[in-house]
């Protein structure tokens, strides 16, 4: 409610365009002699309102009609669904416009004007609000059709469809608890069996004349009204339902999901009716100008012939492959042709076409850019560059980086997946937090996922919700599944890093870790069971389906390399990439901790690490005993020996990846995670750990309560450990210099380490820490006769480390913006506590994104701003990075392109995304 | 170590005087020939060397010595225990200089010189660094003591006195495990013992002599070492000694509980010895020029004949009042006389002094700026002003605010304390959180302590850390003890607004609520237990102790105000209050939620309520019921059946608070904590809370995992669960302007509520509660037929609010600075949690001070400025204030006022703190 009450106060700052401002009115015409508006106003006309104008201007053929603005919505909404005084006029002066160009009347006896009522928000919202053809008829009027058709039986189909459809969106039918299908379903299939036929095309003028008088009286019976004749009350009826369901529950989650803000409102057009069910020479169909699946350059669409669009959707009837049109009705064909490579000039894109043919005659009812898969996008970018329609930093700005996702993801064979939901097997749909496709047996911790892994089991992980402590089990599964977090918790974060396939937030499950039972809906699983997931959709698919890797992995990471078959996509993939790279300025880094993911990351383009997080080598095998054993040391002495015990692990860790990283730069973050962390904390697990350390189950168990925090977060952790426990700092710093100097000798190149302080809050702490780190370094440079050229820097994730950038950057060589941790403490908010209100925030604009996974410019984006602006003051060759993972989210990086960074840094997979979106910024700089 | 480093690195940038600086010399002469440096040398001569050179200056009789700077110390401790090159050679030359005007020479056969070797930091840390004293001596040097003094008894004392403090405190002889005292008091005691005597003075000549002998066996025994016979190596020993002594454990931990950085160092000096000890005609005294417990005017004191300065301190024979000195020493009674008024004249403030009598003749061996008790402050103060010593503003300036507290808090009888002290009945000490006296029975949790005050048991609650459902036995009882939070925990809080006696973060406790016991050392104590805590000195005694209100409580609040006897302290504080107000220009307003508070609040000067917190009142009585009612709702209908019951309960509240505040400024928070912070925890009360709700135990347990955060301090509160929940905020917007309404036409004063909504972070969220609220006041003032003018407004309390304060303002009335929050964010640090580093953080000078007590203005407070300076360049007359605990930190408030807020508001108990503190700011403005 407050979102629409918003509506109305905001909308003194929604501007249409010119003329339409000029002249302040609600109402838009089209028709073939020109229209009000054009492509430009979509804000006010909606998305089809918009091109119906456009394609009128045009000169194609479209029926007449007018667009009632989205402004008129959002006063609607907000003074209790009422409309302008001036409506009223507005409306009845455009149905007369109307009238004459379709030359019939509104409620004529003899030649009546039929109508359709469609909505149209500023973006497309595909079946989200409703819409109402065929309006207009009555009894009086379906007799005058009827005449005028010479064809009864279309005419009473036509007005028994206008009362189901007004009935089910203006008048509220629906179907009662244990009904299985509306009344007005239940009525015709009771006919059609009472009749002893399959299809309704087989029922008669007589039955069809039956079935409205039948439908009129459940009408009567369900809402106690009777069905209004008044053609114009009919009309206001319908315009009321269309703006009242851009409020249905159907469109808000659709919004919130999408992040479209409550305030825009839709648009409502009411067109001039034209019918592909007057016979056989007449048809409906929609068509794409470029394959919208592969961006093959070839028409392609469908249209079934003696039909209305809603049974081209509905799948009774099969529909017909577009070019088969030219035999049925080449005339219409032809015109298609011609229209159809017309618009795609025009708007120089895809186009994606509504058509209907009327006893021969072409019609076009819709025309906009057509949704596309990544593929597409890719490949029609590359081809119409080619084709020299667009340029090439044209094609670079028409593909949504984050379609690239898909180029890189598994896929589930498109067969099987339809097939489980036919089957009722998609069991809820979460968050797309890590897409791809994965499949594998439900396992619910760590432990046991390793272990079935080990096996060669495929696992997915089921948790509430991931810690560090799960990474492991997070490594060893094809997929993750969490009931709790958004689309940055734990689980997406590292998910996304490690390239898995995660469903995050699935808050209809039901997980319980005793029983090891996941319940959802009336569905219970057990742990072995088969699960699958899509990653790109938030799907959870009960049982196993199977997946493949893409064609552009398969390519980059050499199982396909020996082919020498060509590959379309691949071309186009790497077309677009190095394209990208000449455009940008910002060098794309990756986050990753482990040889494998510097291995993808580089396969990617990634130019080196803005990002090594120690503590998840912290988990790894033993590594974690001498971890839990340096925590549970009483002394410093005691703690200096567990870590000389880690020194080697982690230098071996860090040598793996100097050798994959070569002479990257490599960013290592030292110790960051508050150490209860590292603590098991089931009593079982308790136990196990004292046993293993020969020390007091007590003595661990005060440990875990003394480490407790209410907010760690805003805990004991990050450089307050290092400056707390300076020796874990020193372990560190002597695990990367002397890993560095091995691989120099070893290798004869020179690693490029950069060793990154977290959570600084004062100078002094940097100053303190970058002691220690140098003091070591110099050791271990002069026993191994051999300097290694680093850098030593400093991540700024909390405002004070922002407004004292001028003092940190006497300390640092590198700034390095943390922006998850600096995005809470700027808001105050904790990601993972946010899901609760986020899509809320959006929904009513309080947010204009989830500012986790945008950056918010005005907060968050005035620190960074403050911080590279003061920082350099101090230090002229400061160099600036981000490492959180806003660094993977193509606005945010325009943004970091604009603060003049040196690097965006983000997870392996989102590399080749980074490098567009980086291009993408570059291009449109300063615009 | 850390901290020992930062010495040397920042040396630079701690200036010394001019005159010490252009010389760069690390040794200062002073004599009575005059000195090097003075009084206002303290950062480089310690406040010792200072003084001494100061006196020396003035021409007082001042034994003649050195002083070696703090410099030296910060080398010392930055060098591995080394000195600066030049230091060797300026020490011969000062002894030089020393001999000179002692006409005496080190090591000397016939007449040799002894010294003294004295620590003497920047402020003074009473006991917590060694001393040397008679250093010089050996069995040569004792002889030409013995001859000169014609005491050889007194020569053979002072040399075994040498020993045994050399011994312990350069060479390291302690009690080893299983020794109850040192080995040279055992051999004293068995020397005592063989002898049959009781005291040392009972000793002779001969039986020192063998003393000496033994000690340094003893010596060579413990440590293996000959004892030093050469003085100029004891010279240096003890140097060495006294700058080491910086860094002991006693002083590191005095330091950190005072905030006085480690890098400051000590300076020592050396000083000539002169002896209370040779004889009836000599002795020692200290003596201030006025009482320090009352602020009397007269000089007050306590000596000794025959005596060295250590046998004042030890207690053994007990000390005279300083006035039998008349008649004992009528000489050096007048000279003293004389010199202490002096030294008031001079200094302009009561002097703390020491001073040696030698054969009749007085010297002088320290002078420092008295401590004094909160009633000595006030009262000498005043009283100066009377002498016109001081102006009034300059009494303003001498009182520290916090000395305040002294004077409104119940006290114990200081009697009662010094037994429990010496009965070892003091078992911990915690943090002073909440100053005054407290005794009662120990109770564990809220529920008891409330059903134990109601039959009139006084009670002391005992909880690991306190929560927002502590509150009511909070309330009921007569003092807090938490093992765990800081000076800003809840509980330290919450008690200092309801002005309860509070010890908080005391470690050492072990508390077992199952148990029901309290185990600190090897004392148990059970439910029921009397206990006391004095939470000025944060002491927690064993036992009951009685307790009394303050005599300026006890005037202020009526109970003497019928006497008639005049009252100094009273007059004085009434006096200092009254010069406050006229200096001030910022405004005290107070945190307060209940009349009593605010009574109590107006009494102590409150001119409005700051921060009137919604919360606390939930808690009380049958509302808690109907907030969990509220909370458990499935749908908003439920949940506004559960608010309607609570409407009429905060709508009494409400009326309550305007009655007492009258025509002062009401600031009513809407809802802050996460509302899991109002439903049971332990499975118990979810139980009883369940049967008394009449739903499933599931459903509140499922609720309460629902509400379950992991960060709550950045969780689902504040503003974002009045977007969540609207009805929550118009119900309390409704309460408050009923009450506003009803008040007014009964008492025919119009109240002036301030609504201020929690935690904004962007300016529609502001934009969407004002429009609640403001609907809500119209339509309560339609109905009532009556206006209340109302201000509405907004907490600055994260980063982000700061930062878009211009965006803020254009939809408030006022900010109000909610520091507390503000400052957790802005560092990322949970107040909670900060515990465990910030002591550790201030030793190290990584923070000045702890950030939640005193203002941090390069963080924290440049948001401030930023919001102040963008908040009025959008609206010129928007109202500033601030209502975190710093509110009532006089340093704070100095910054408050250069921002030009105001108002100021802390809890009532800090009301007079803050008039006093912001009559300061004024008055320093631009100094």
């Amino acid at each position: 409610m407050a979102s629409a009450k918003s509506g109305s106060k905001r909308r003194s700052s929604k501007r249409p365009t010119k003329s339409a401002r000029k002249t302040r009115k609600h109402v838009f015409l089209f028709s073939r002699d020109g229209a009000d508006g054009g492509r430009d106003d979509k804000n006010l006309l909606g998305g089809k309102g918009a091109n119906l104008a456009e394609m009128c201007n045009l000169g194609l053929p479209v029926p007449a009609g007018f667009t009632i603005s989205t402004e008129v919505c959002r006063w609607f909404t907000a003074h209790d669904k009422t409309y302008p005084k001036s409506l009223s006029a507005e409306v009845d002066a455009a149905m007369r416009g109307l009238e004459k160009a379709m030359g019939k009347r509104f409620g004529d006896a003899e030649n009546p004007l039929l109508v359709s009522v469609r909505s149209g928000a500023r973006v497309s919202m595909p079946g989200m609000m409703d819409t109402v053809l065929n309006l207009g008829l009555n009894d009086v009027t379906v007799e005058g059709l009827a005449t005028r058709s010479g064809n009864a039986r279309f005419a009473w189909d036509a007005y028994r469809r206008f009362v189901q459809m007004y009935g089910d969106v203006v008048l509220g039918v629906k179907p009662r608890e244990g009904e299985e299908v509306d009344p007005f379903h239940a009525a015709l299939d009771a006919l059609k069996k009472k009749r002893g036929v399959a299809t309704d095309s087989d029922l008669d003028a007589d039955d069809l004349r039956g079935l409205v008088a039948t439908f009129k009286r459940i009408v009567k019976e369900r809402t106690r009204r009777t069905f209004p004749d008044d053609p114009g009350e009919q009309l206001w009826g319908a315009i009321g339902a269309v703006f009242s369901s851009w409020n249905n529950e159907r469109a808000i989650a659709y919004r919130q999901m999408n992040g479209i803000p409550g305030s825009w409102g839709t648009a409502v057009s009411v067109v001039a009716m034209v019918f592909g069910n007057t016979g056989a020479t007449s048809g409906t169909g929609v068509a794409f100008t470029r394959d919208p699946a592969t961006g093959e350059k070839r028409f392609y669409g469908e249209y079934l012939m003696n039909a209305q669009g809603e049974d081209v959707v509905a799948g009774i009837r099969t529909p017909m492959p577009i070019d088969r049109l030219a035999k049925s009705s080449p005339q219409a064909w032809k015109e298609l042709q011609r229209i159809q490579k017309l618009l795609e000039r025009h708007y120089r894109d895809m186009q994606d076409l509504e058509f209907t043919i009327e006893d021969g005659t072409l019609f076009m009812l819709q025309c906009r850019v057509g949704k596309r898969t990544g593929f597409a996008a890719v490949r029609i970018a590359v081809d119409m560059v080619k084709e020299r329609l667009i340029t090439r930093n044209e094609a670079l700005l028409r593909v949504e980086p984050e379609a690239l996702n898909q180029l890189l993801q598994p896929v589930f064979d498109p067969k099987e997946k339809a097939r489980a939901k036919r089957e009722g097997r998609v069991l809820t749909v979460g968050l797309n937090a890590g897409p791809g496709a994965a499949t594998g047996r439900i396992v619910f911790n760590t432990k046991r996922a390793e272990e079935r892994a080990k096996k060669g089991d495929p696992v997915i992980l089921v948790r509430v919700e991931t810690s560090p402590e799960d990474i492991r089990g997070m490594q060893a599964s094809q997929g993750i599944l969490t009931a709790r977090g958004g689309m940055t918790s734990h689980a997406a974060l590292v998910a996304r890093q490690m390239g898995k396939t995660c469903v995050a937030g699935a808050g209809a499950l039901d997980v319980d870790y005793a029983k090891r039972v996941l319940t959802v809906g009336g569905a219970s699983l057990r742990e072995g069971d088969w699960l699958s997931l899509d990653g790109s959709t938030g799907e959870v698919i009960e049982g196993k389906l199977e997946t493949r890797p893409s064609e552009v992995i398969a390519r980059l990471f050499g199982r396909k390399r020996a082919s020498t078959k060509k590959s379309a996509i691949f071309d186009a993939y790497s077309k677009i990439m190095r394209w990208a790279d000449q455009a940008r300025s910002l060098k794309i880094r990756t986050n990753a901790d482990q040889p494998d993911q510097c291995r993808t990351a580089i396969g990617f383009g990634a130019e080196g690490i803005g990002l090594c997080r120690t503590e998840h080598m912290f988990f790894d095998g033993e590594k974690i005993d001498a971890v839990r054993e340096m925590i549970l040391s009483e002394s410093t002495a005691e703690r200096e020996r567990a870590l000389a015990k880690l020194l080697p692990l982690q230098r071996k860790d860090f040598e793996g990846i100097f050798r994959e990283m070569g002479t990257r730069p490599v960013t290592i973050r030292t110790l960051d995670p508050p150490l209860h962390e590292f603590l098991p904390h089931d009593d079982k697990d308790v136990r196990a750990l004292a046993k293993e350390m020969g020390v007091p189950v007590e003595r661990v168990r005060a440990k875990i309560e003394a480490l407790h925090e209410q907010n760690p977060m805003l805990g004991h952790r990050g450089c307050r450990l290092g400056i707390t426990y300076p020796e874990i700092t020193r372990m560190q710093a002597r695990a990367i210099f002397e890993a560095a100097c091995r691989v120099a000798k070893r290798t004869g190149t020179k690693p490029r380490p950069e060793v990154m302080i977290p959570l600084i809050c004062t100078a002094r702490e940097l100053e303190l820490q970058a002691r220690e780190v140098r003091a070591v370094a110099e050791d271990v440079f002069a026993k191994a006769k051999l300097r290694i050229p680093y850098l030593l820097g400093t991540m700024i994730e909390f405002p004070r480390a922002a407004l004292i950038a001028g003092d940190l950057a006497a300390h640092a060589d590198f700034f390095s913006f943390g922006t998850n941790d600096l995005t809470q403490t700027t808001f105050g908010i904790s990601r993972d506590d946010a899901g609760k209100f986020i899509p809320l925030y959006v929904e009513q604009e309080i947010f204009e994104a989830d500012p986790f996974a945008r950056l918010d410019t005005a907060g968050t984006g005035r620190l960074m701003d403050i911080a590279c602006r003061e920082g350099r003051g101090a230090r002229a060759d400061l160099k600036l990075g981000i490492c959180g993972e806003h660094g993977g989210d193509p606005s945010s990086i325009r943004f970091c392109h604009e603060l003049g960074l040196e690097y965006v840094s983000c997870s392996p997979y989102r590399v080749p995304i980074a490098r567009l979106a980086a291009a993408q910024a570059a291009l449109s700089a300063g615009k």
